[in-house]
Order: structure tokens, then C-alpha cells, then sequence
């Protein structure tokens, strides 16, 4: 009773609460709360010092009130941090593990770092500082595998490699071509969505309070701006009802980027099998079988595969969580706490080992060559350079059908050659120059962007 | 080296793995196959009984031999079911946990467990035999929902209800046909599909080894028997094709159930709140506020509401991981697991908070009969008589309309009382006698099954 | 307005509606009705014979009367079959086609077909009689993939092939037991299901009104007798309620066959790719390349697996729609028609282009057992054997590899020929009698339905 | 055969096509094609002017031949608009229609136009381009939606309206706040999103052929430009790739709209039903009961919340198609198509209808002043104050908790105006002048990408 007297939201417990009620309710909370508790400490800090500064009379917090919080706050960070900042299952999650700490060190005082929030804008707030700090990181993951497809392109630039339509050998194309696609496809689009998710979590909905505001003069703009937010949500419910929609939107890019990458592990299985031997993943990154030498098992990739469908599942269910929810604060809403931490998760760790991998990967340059035995894989580009050459196509498509074995034995490295117009395998050396510098632009951004961040925290709570 | 070397399958590794590979690949193993290893135990005892028994010379196991790997098993399922069997990250899973364990105490004997057969079957027993296990206790648990509303019927028979199209108020219903329909809805539409998935879980595996058989005469006949399953599937290579697929089925039929228990909650979240006033939730099954003693939230609803969507969220999860995998063993197989684990507990823990909560509900008869005022929902009921007393339709409908008036005061019971065929609000009173019969053929099934299964678990691991 | 002066439910409107309006809502329902106008027929006239013979007086429909609907019905349903039944936008919907149909043949005695029902049960009642026919289809297509698939096994039976994990190669395993795996699997697995949510589908909403039932003594059992339903759904809301479900049910049944299908599509695609060569699908099952005769893509595969994906869509579509749907009739419930619909097309269209395809398959003896050059893929079983034969798996692990070179030159069909256990390779012939035994025991169970069925309707509408 | 001879890609037919194959891979084309042909007529135009310039000898198109195209494909393109364009079976889809149409009308020239593409990027063109009409046809749609929100806000600035928590009463808000809150969101993350996707799909992947390029020199920049795309896509294979991928990202913008539009919907039912009665919706909005003169059924609301489902469906299966695809063109692609623009279709109509359904919306002072008589609802305002001005949190919650009687009758109107920061209920008309121009701001940028893209189109085939 007495912990929880000064809450006015969701979790609120009047009476006795029914212990399986606890357990069905406060789920697991306790333990993925722990990743919030830093985030929190920073959300609190920000509402203390504005209520410091705020224009009331008498004032709600002296600037030694303030210290004294702030340094209370620094100690359970750094607890947080260090992961021994404990949360137990009658805390229910880290908000309350946080005001009891401070109340146990402040007494009263920890009790008053609530007034004019709620335990909403607090929830939102520590969600999209957690948020914003991990799409950061992703994003700066994604450079990283992008950038490890680029060297492994330059590595392999020579070598050509068979294209594909429907899996059948079609055109003549390069494995630089082959990994530069995937890096400028992660650039483009993963990158694309998974900064839009970012800006779009970089809001500060602190102030709202439970989605209604409060009757005193809290600064807004100043909260905002102390926790390094781009700007604040504006309308307090729109504040309210964005909770669990910027976990979608970050599961929904997360998921694009996933597609992308399980597209890239997908070849990579396909490649190795001995039936094409294309590729060798390192040997470290494969399972293997004792009796069986060669046998070289593509689990991460595999698991690649098999954690982008989970991530597409996981912005699914974010997103049924969402629709059709009453406007407001729902308690459904806990839930998309734990959707968007695994989502974050399985894409973060993908982007990171298939980096790893790509860094170790190696191309063959026999087996890739001898794919081209077949003279078929010539036949169109053949055809097309007899048409550009002025005969009617009917004419090229029955000399080269018909002539298709002196095809055979055409070099395919001059095959790739001839294809030099942009993106073409044959002018791979300058698009691998352009994606290098749009990595490192985009580096640049990702790192204003979280310099900005870190400063701002360092300011507000050193 | 040693401890693997052994194993013939997906995990094995022949040199030194990588360890952000093993982590990348082991996953929440280690921890989800907490609950594997007692079932494990008993795959294994099977294993090993069917092999000491198996037409061969030399014999594989001696009587004294199969004796002393039981002895020790059942040692690892008494620890396993206590918490207290560990599984650390170096094991990978429960599989090879066991495999130590029984080595430690047993030396090469223990490692002779393993003869014919592989890891995928192994894994893929301990799972069909632990969802079965599961799947029988959700068909328990959703009988005791089903009974729990049968209850609450009962106890409101005489109560009228507004009943409802498009939320708006529309004819004469009862509290009974109400909480009646979701039993019957639960019984029919869930306890079926969680029997089909049940039934499709409770086949064996054993024996298949990695999908291809092995070049011995074990009898997988005798397998399926002594671990209490209806039969074993009989190709082997659907054997392995099946892992996943069965946690597929379960995460369906699991996203049946919860379907109807969203729409329970979400009527139940409506019906309390105090604009209706039909129902009132048991206080220790709602959050409140300190300040506003009148308010009471109805979480438990709440986050019912949004484990359905979750469990939709995972059904489609093992789906997609599924479709389009080529035959055979991948390591994607891996992932299914944690999912059906997810859609078990939420769908099971939703199923006993909500017979709990259903026991503690209450019905507001002032409120319900209050809800009676406006005539209007009387009006369908009227006119439906006035045609069957041979008025044409378009005169009764100008006098029900232009009388609406007339309507007011009409007793609701009255009007319940009066619709009295198969299945009315006024005839459920027969409708519960059958469904209370129904609910106890039903559990006499479960319990049946769960006999059978329990008798030969005795037997093969007392 | 006259036109709609005797509807009581969703649709009926009172004064002019938009027109955008009307567009929105009424959507894809004239065309989508077309399909649903036959049953609609049936179910109409199943309600006005169980009206003629209602114990009310004055009687509702005297025989004449009955005769003269029947006569009406009959002749819009042979319309409807025909393609040549319209339902205009003003019309909505083919129930409101019917009536008007009805009225403008008969009169005043056509809009007292309405009587005693509601749009909510007559539509409820069309669904479910569509969707009995439909997954009754299914069930029977279903069987004759299983057939082709196990006719296939058979004229392959003596041909070996590389079993895989992980997509590489691992053990000697055979055509006839790929083929035969699915065949199982479909059986097992997707006629399971496809039989649960059919049995769902086969009980009769009709006389539950708009959820709520009738003032009225109507006889429900006796209308769900002359539609040939097994039985009637009891409680008149759960009635109502069940709307989308047996939908979502369907779905989710048709999910699971379409995992299995995307996997032998999977399957087929890579086995047919040159790099492999085991299969050649049927030329014109293929579209190729003018140019690159030997070039042909497997587009039917490839829509195949597409095709997956987006049932297993459209059964999270439907859970989605009904998550958290208050009890009663809602509006949304219209958008579960398309959705089942799609599934239902997608799956019967690919179960019948597969079982023409598998039809015409060819298997590569060369090919096939080229694959076997590498003396690996004997590795696992020699070891076996050799442990079996009571060497410790040690030392026949080392024996096994450190003479690998000796296991070159193997006999694949040997290989195949030792694995005799139940569902082994060297077993298939004595599985493929038993699975066309289950075959035909399944489809002896599936016509006895559609025999039940057939009689019912025919004697109710000839 | 003579109609596909030029073809180079998937849907090219060597021999006799077997119709039940055709009918299972044209598909729904035909139909869904109409949309395109537009499309692909500008993507043609670009080309053979690309072709006409390129600095080759001999020329390929001279400036007559080139001008003689681009007549007929202006003819197509406003047959296409008038919907009078048809497509066959036969075609199998709008490319080869208007290659057949071509040829009809300028014999060889016709087929000429194919020279230096293939189908694959002939496709990925129109769609695209399809995709960024429909996109930025769908911002301003939002941007409508948004600014009805906003005057409806306005025209209600002054009434006060209960806001909830849990669905729960719990502090005094505003139906001004209430309608701008779902205006910034819908402003905020919707347009967002939609954004973001209309960028992504605002890159030219003409030239990219089968995504291997072509030996020609191709100037694919050029290509860009003339059809007023922002930037060509570079990498070839990462054009081929990204098929798919764009609708997928656009499907995962519009079901973020959605959840957002289904919220809104929600809160419409809810509080239009008559235990509420904020607000009533237009009566040509709904459908109402001849016979119950007050019932109106919010089915627009209702469908606007099963297209939310259906969206988020959409997007799902739109990555599910996509996960684990191996790279390059694959046939799975061809139902990313459908999946798109039913996607676009659902949310536009939404978009729209809802727009007009806030445009007559109206609010009850009465009803919404009514829900203020419990004083609860005033608690939590009145504790802050007290705290504020230096009270205690326990002395001023027990002061508010014993006195919560002296809270009935207070003014909510008052309470509002007491919320100024921020945000909050009693600054909404600064919110409403900030979002109008925000919205304006929004709107012109929208506006000027129509523009770029309409001169560029203008410029290209007028």
C-alpha cells in the first residue's frame, strides 16, 4: 500500500492483489525492465530538472533537491548499467524499482520526482530513449555488413559468377555485382526505414502524463531538449496513443531490413552446397559432422533465415496488438514492450554475425568459372548485342539458337565486361566507389545524430 | 572434441566454434530446454529399452546395462522436473546436457545411448512428447473455462441482457445465453482444434534418425508404444519434416482458443465499464486508483485481449518459417520451439486467469434490466410475433413503428421467456444441462488420453 | 426503402444512403455473392419447409405456398450455377437478389420468406454450406496429390537418392521415400485439418436470428436435418459469434496443407535445377526461354510457395479481424468472405496444378545416382553398422574416417536396401500399400460425407 | 508462338502452354494489369527515347520511328485511363498487350521496342511508378483526413470530454484534443511512412533487364530523368531484387495509417453508442433498423477496423513472400502485385471515407458534460494542485480521497482551461494553428513531387 501510494496509473493496486493476478500481469516485466532502467533514470532526471526550474511558486524542487536526486539517479544508472540494478517481482517493473530506491535513500523528496507525470509519459519516454539509442545502434550495424559486402565485392571484383532468374542459370553477371546489390539494398531500404523509425521514435512525449496533461506549468520544449529529443510529441493523447506505435513502426523497419537479409543468407546457402561450391563460408561460422569432412552445415545462415521470419511475425503482432485499441492508455500496450526488445534483438544480432561472416567468406574462382560450360548463359546477351548491331530480332534469335554451341567456351569475364552502363556488372569498380562514399556519408549522419544524444544525456545526468 | 564427438548431427562441431557463432546459434536453448530434458529422459529410456530388446548380436544393451541408463534417467527427469538439472551453454541443449551427465556417471555406456538414432529424432520426441503433455493440460484448462461460464449461467439465469448487433442495442437476450455462448464456442471451436493438434503431436518419431532411417532392425513399433503414443509416423523422412510442423499445428489450434477468449475479455472490458455496469470484475483481478476509488481497471482483460493477438502473432511466426524450407532437417527448426512455448504459456496462463475471474464475476441485475428503457429493443421481437399471427409484414411494421411507445415498460423476462427453441435465451436452461454434459464426455476423453499416456510413461521410467 | 422494408439487420438502410457509401460498404459482395447465391437457395428453402411445418396456427407457408418458393428457389439456383444469376450493387448482396427475385416473382409471398430469420443466420448458414462443399473438395484434391505423389514413389521405387540435411548431403536415402514423405504428410497433416475445420463448418446456425433467436416455436434441428448438417450449433449467440470463426478455422486448416505444398515446391525447384538434375518437370508445366532451349523455370513452383505465403496471410487476416471483436453480429465480420475465399482458390488451385505436375514428373537415374560420387554421404550408416556390430563408436568413427576413400564407389541402391525398418528407405514398398490403403479409407470417409450431403440437398431442392 | 518470340524473360512460352498452367500463372493479370498499362506506357516511352539517343550506330530508333511509338503508346495510355484497353488471357499481361498493340499498329517497329530490356525491368518500372502515384495520391488523402480532424476540432474547441485510461473515466479532457490527437498521429506517423515508401519507390530500375544489365551502352540516368523519378537504382541486381521489396515497404507504411485509422474508427463506435452519445455520425453513414427508429449501425467504422486487419495482413504477406527468396527474379513475385493494391485500395477508400464521415460528425455538450457528474473524474487534477502548491502527496491524496464529494459539480470546462503547456486540453487552439500549418507545410511538399512528376510524364508522352 504504502509503495505504491503516490501512483496514478495502471498498475495501481488498491487492495491486496491476487498473486497469479501479479504473475499474469506484471509478466515478465522484471527481467526485460532491466534494459529500461537506465533509460528511465534519464526520463526522471529530465522531469526533476525541469520541475526545478519551473516558474511556480513555491518552487517543487530547490537546486540541492535536484542534486540530491540527480545523484541518486547517477548511482542506479550506473547499477543499471552494470546490470546489478535489481528489480523484484512485487517492484512489478523498473519505474517503481526506481521510486522505491530513490525513496530508501531520500525519503519523501524520492516520492515527489513523480509529481506531474504519470507512469505513462515515464513508461513512453524511457521506451523511446531505449528505442532511439538501439535503432541507432542497428543502423550503424547495417553500415557495417553493408560495408563488408562492399569489400568482399572489391575482394572478388574479377570474378564472374552466373545470373540467375527462377534459380536457372540466365546471364553472365559477377560476384562483385551479387554482393554489391545486397549492400546497396540494406543501404537503401534497410537503412531508409530504419532511420525513418528512428526519427519517429526521436519525439518526447514526457509531460503528457496519462494522455491528458497536467493542471501546472511544466516546459515541455525543456524536457524535450534536456533528453537530446529532436523535438516533443506535440497533443498529450497523441503522446498517449503513439505508445506501442513507435514499437511498431521500428518492428515494421526492422522487418524490412531482415527480408533483405534472409535473402542474403538464402543465396549463401544455396551457393555453398557442394552442387555449385561457389562460396565457402568460414568454417568457423558452420556446424559440422565428425564422420562426415566435408560437410560444412550453414546454420547461421539458416537461423538467419529463420529469425527474419520471426521478426516479420513479430511487426504482425505488434501491429494486432494496435488495431482497434480504444484511444488511450490500454494495458495491452505492456505487451508491445517485449515484441519490439526481440524484434531489436534477432536483427541486431543477424546484422552483426552476417557481417562477421561476410568478412570471412571466400569465392572460388574454378567452380564459379566452370558454371559457364553451358553456352545457353551467353545466348541473350548475344542476341541483344546482334540486334543493337541492326539485325531484326527474329533473325538474332534464330542465328544464335541455332548456333548455340559456338557460344561454347565464350570467356566470361569478357561477357561481364561488355556490360558497362551503370549498376552493369561491367562497371561495378565505379558503383563500389559511390557506395563507398554513401556508407560513409551516411556514417556521418547516423554518428551526428547519436554525438548529439550522448552529449545531451552527459549534460543532464554526467 | 571429445564431448561432441559422437553426435552425427546439425550441432556438431568438428573444430573450435566461434563463441559469438555459439551464441548466435545456441540461443534461449539453454534455457527452454529446461523444460525438454524430463521428456528427453523418457525418449531416451524408450530408445534404449527397444534397443536391448532389439533382434541383434551382439546385443546392443544388456538387460543389466538398460537397467543402469534407466536408473540414471530417471535420476535426470526427478532433477530435471525439480529445476535442478543444469544446462549450460557449452551442452547447447537438454540432448546433449543428458548425454554428459549419463557419460559422467556411466562412461562409454552412456555414450552408447545414442546408437541409431540422431539428434533430430531425439529433439523431435522430446517435443512431440512435451506438447502432447501440454496440449492434454489447455484442453483441461479450457474445459475448466467452459465449466466456469456454464457456472456463471447458472448462477444468472434468470438475468435479462440487452443483446447486440453492431454494439448497438438490439433484442431481448439473457446473461446466460451470453456467458453460455462462450462455453459452447470454447468447447466446440477450441477443445476441437486443440484435440486435432493433440492428435497430430501424438505420434512418434523415434527411430527416423536424421529423416533417412539407419541400416539397423530397430523397432520403432515398440518405441511408439512404450512412450504411450498413438502410433508412429511411418515415413521417416516425414518424420523430420514434421518437426516444426507439429508446433505449427499447436501454435493454429492454440490461436483458435485464444480468439474466443479475446472476445470474452473484450466484452467483459465493455460490459464493466461504468457507463454499463452489467458486470463487475472481481477487485483483485483489476489495478485501481488510489485517489479515485471508483475506478478499476480490468488489466487482466486487458492483456488477455493482447496475448491473443500475440498468439496470432506466433501461429503466423511458425508458419513463415516454414514455408517454402526445403525438405529435410534445417537449423530454422530450431526457432519453432520458443514459439510454441510462447503460444502454450499464454494460452494456457489465459485460460486459468479467466476461469478464475469468470468464478469471481458478478452480474448487476439493476443495471441489466436498466438497460431496458428504450423500447426500441423490443420492437424486432414485436413485429416477429405480429407477422407470425399472419399480419403482413409491412402492417406490422408500421404499427410496431409508430407504437414504439407501447413498447416501453415490456418486461424483459417476459420477453426472454418467450423465445424458447433450440438454443434462446428462454430455453437455456436445457442448453446448460447439455453442455454440463458434454464438458464431462470431454474431460472424460482428456483424462482417458492422459491415462493412457501416464501409465506407459509409469511403466517405461517409474 | 420498400425494397428494404422487411430486412431487420446490418444492411438495411432507412433513408437514402450515400453513394460512397454504399461502396464502401457493400465492397466486393455482388461478386463475391455469385458463389454464394446457390446455397443461399438451399438455405432458404430449408427454412421455409421447416416454416410450413411449424405447430403454429395460422400456419406460415401452407404447402402450396412452400411449393411455389421451392419452385422459385430452384430456378435462381440453376441461375446461380449457371453464372447467370446477377446481384446488382443496389441489391448488396445475394440475399437481398434473392428476395427481391423471390418478390418479384410471388409477391408479398416472397418477402415472407424472412420470417422468423435474419440476415445475420441466412448469410452464417450460405458461408457454411459453401464451406462444407468447398473443404469436402479440398479433402478429396488433397487425396489425389497424396495418390500422385505415391504413384510417383511407386514407378521410382528402385531409385536411390541423396537424403539432406541442412540442404547437404548426408545419407543414402531414395525417391520413393522423398515422394512418399509428402504424400504422408499431406495425408496426415492437411486432411486432418482440412477434416477438423470442415466437421466445424457442418452445424447449422439457421434460427438463430440476429444472435439472439425467435419468439417463435421454430424447429432449428429439423432445419439443420434438411441441409444435411451433422447437427445444429446450440446457443443462438454462440451461433452468431461462430461467423468469421469457422472462416478463420478454415483458413488456418488450408495454411497447413500450404506449408506442405511450398516445401515440395521448394523441393522441386532445387532437385530440378541443372546443377542437380534429379527431376525434369513437364515441359508445359514450365515456361522456358525462346533463345536458351534449355532453359525452363518452374513457375508453377514458384506460385506455388507464393501462393503459401499468402494463405498462411490470409489465416492471420482472419484471426486478425476477429481479435478483440466485441460479442454479436459487427460489420467487420462481412471482410472474413474474401479472405476465405482467396485461401480456398489459392489451395484447391495448387493441389490440382501439383497433382497434374507430379503426374508428369520425371526422375534422372544418371543424375540421381551421380550424386552419390562423394563417399561421404555413406559415412554415417557405415559407421552404424559398424558400431552395431559392437565396435565402440570411437573407434568407428576414426576407422570410418580415416578410410572414407573406401566407402568410394559404394552402392547407393545397397545402401538403401540395409534401412528395412518401419519407414525406411529399404521399406517403402510395404508403406506405399499401406498409404493407399489410408488413401483410400480417407476417401471412402470424405464421400460418405458428400453422399450424406447430396441426398439432403437434393431431396430438400431438386 | 510468334507473339512471344522476342520475349527474353519468365512468362516467355517455347512450345504449346497447358491452359490449366496458364490459368494458374497469368492469375488474376488480366484484370490487375488494367492499372498498369498506363504505367508501362510511359516506362516504354522513356525507353525507346533512351534507345533513340544513345550513342550507337546504327541508331536504333531514328526520331520518326521514335515519335511513331510514342503516338501509339499515347493512344494505349488513353485507352488504358477510359478503361477501354482490354488485355486477354492470352496477353497474359499489359506488357505483351502492348507489345501486341504495337505491332499491330507499326508491324517490326513494335516488336523493336523490346531491344536492350527484359520484362523484369519493364515491370519493376510500372510498378513503380504506379506505386508513386498511388502514394503521393494517399499523403494527400491522409493530409485530408488530418485537416477535417483539425476543423473538427475546431468547430468543437469548447467542449469538454471525459478522458480515459484502460477505457476507464480518469481525467477531464477535450473533444478538440480528442479529434487533434489522431490528426498529429495520422500527420505524424502516417504520412511519415507513406513517405518514406513513396522515396524508396521514387528510384528508376529501367535498364537493370534481368537484373544483370545488357551489353549496350544504356543510359539509364537518362531513363530516370525522363519519367521524373528522383535517381536511378544503381546496382543491377539490387533493381531485380528490390521487385517485391517496394511493395512490401509500401504495404508496411499503409498498415502503420491503418492502426491508426482503426483506433479512431474504435473510439467512434464506442462513443457514438447510445450508453455514451458524444457523438453521433452522420446518418448516411450508417445503417440503421426500419423498425428501430434510434439504432445506427457505425458500419463504415466497423469496416474501417476490418481494413485495418486486412492491411496489416497484406503487409505480412507481403514480406512473407519475400523471406528467404533466393536472389534475383523469381516468379513468387508477380502476387507481390495484388498483395499492394489491395493495400492501397483498402487505406485510400478508408482514407477517404473517413475524411467525409468527420466532416459531418457531430458532438453532444449535453452527453459530454453529463460524463463529468462522478467526481472521480476531477480526483487526480485536484491532488496535483494540491501537491503543487506544497502539500504533501499523502496529506493531499487523503484530503482529495475523504473530500471527493466537494469535487461533484465542478466545472470541467474549468478543469481544461487549468491544462495549458504543452499540448494539453487547455492550449489546443495553439496545437490546432501549429498542426494547420503543419499540414500546409506537408501538403506542399506532397504537392511538389506531383508536380515534378507530372511535367516529367507530361514532357515524356503528352
Amino acid at each position: 500500500m504504502k509503495k505504491t501510494a503516490s501512483r496514478d496509473n495502471a498498475k495501481t493496486v488498491v487492495g491486496a492483489i491476487d498473486p497469479d493476478v501479479l504473475a499474469f500481469t506484471v509478466g515478465q516485466d522484471p527481467v526485460l525492465d532491466r534494459r529500461l532502467a537506465e533509460w528511465d533514470c534519464y526520463g526522471t532526471a529530465a522531469h526533476v530538472t525541469m520541475l526545478s526550474r519551473m516558474a511556480y511558486e513555491p518552487r517543487l524542487f530547490s537546486k540541492g533537491e535536484r542534486a540530491a536526486v540527480l545523484r541518486e539517479l547517477a548511482k542506479i544508472r550506473d547499477r543499471a548499467r552494470a546490470g546489478t540494478f535489481a528489480i523484484t517481482e512485487e517492484d512489478q517493473d523498473c519505474h517503481l524499482a526506481i521510486e522505491r530506491t530513490l525513496t530508501e535513500a531520500l525519503g519523501d523528496l524520492g516520492k515527489r520526482v513523480h509529481t506531474g507525470r504519470s507512469r505513462n509519459d515515464q513508461s513512453a519516454t524511457a521506451i523511446r530513449l531505449f528505442l532511439r539509442d538501439q535503432l541507432l545502434a542497428a543502423q550503424d550495424e547495417a553500415l557495417d555488413l553493408a560495408e563488408a559486402l562492399v569489400k568482399f565485392a572489391r575482394r572478388n571484383r574479377s570474378l564472374p559468377m552466373v545470373g540467375r532468374t527462377h534459380l536457372q542459370p540466365a546471364m553472365p553477371s559477377s560476384v562483385a555485382t551479387w554482393a554489391e546489390a545486397y549492400a546497396e539494398e540494406l543501404w537503401q531500404d534497410g537503412v531508409r526505414f530504419l532511420a525513418g523509425a528512428c526519427e519517429s521514435a526521436d519525439r518526447c512525449p514526457l509531460g503528457s502524463a496519462a494522455s491528458y496533461g497536467v493542471p501546472l506549468p511544466i516546459d515541455r520544449e525543456l524536457e524535450s531538449e534536456l533528453l537530446g529529443f529532436a523535438a516533443p510529441v506535440g497533443n498529450v493523447l497523441a503522446a498517449g496513443n503513439s505508445r506501442g506505435k513507435v514499437e511498431a513502426e521500428a518492428c515494421a523497419a526492422l522487418a524490412q531490413a531482415m527480408v533483405t537479409l534472409s535473402r542474403l543468407a538464402q543465396d549463401l546457402i544455396l551457393f555453398s552446397m557442394p552442387e555449385f561450391g561457389y562460396f565457402s563460408l568460414p568454417k568457423e561460422f558452420c556446424t559440422g559432422s565428425s564422420i562426415m569432412p566435408q560437410k560444412y552445415n550453414p546454420d547461421v545462415c539458416e537461423l538467419v533465415r529463420s529469425k527474419a521470419a520471426q521478426v516479420c511475425g513479430l511487426s504482425a503482432t505488434a501491429n494486432a496488438i494496435l488495431v482497434g485499441m480504444p484511444g488511450g492508455y490500454n494495458r495491452d500496450l505492456q505487451d508491445t514492450k517485449k515484441v519490439v526488445m526481440e524484434a531489436l534483438d534477432a536483427t541486431r544480432a543477424s546484422l552483426r554475425i552476417l557481417a562477421r561472416l561476410v568478412g570471412g567468406l571466400r569465392a572460388h574462382p574454378d567452380r564459379l568459372r566452370a558454371a559457364f560450360a553451358d553456352p545457353g548463359v551467353f545466348a541473350t546477351d548475344r542476341a541483344l548485342e546482334l540486334v543493337a548491331g541492326g539485325m531484326p530480332w527474329r533473325d538474332a534469335y534464330h542465328q544464335v539458337r541455332d548456333h548455340l554451341e559456338d557460344l561454347r567456351g565464350m570467356d566470361p569475364d569478357e561477357a561481364v565486361a561488355k556490360k558497362t552502363h551503370l549498376g552493369a556488372p561491367g562497371a561495378v569498380a565505379e558503383s563500389l566507389d559511390w557506395d563507398e562514399a554513401a556508407i560513409r556519408a551516411e556514417r556521418t549522419r547516423v554518428h551526428g545524430v547519436r554525438g548529439r544524444v550522448a552529449r545531451a544525456l552527459r549534460a543532464l545526468l554526467p
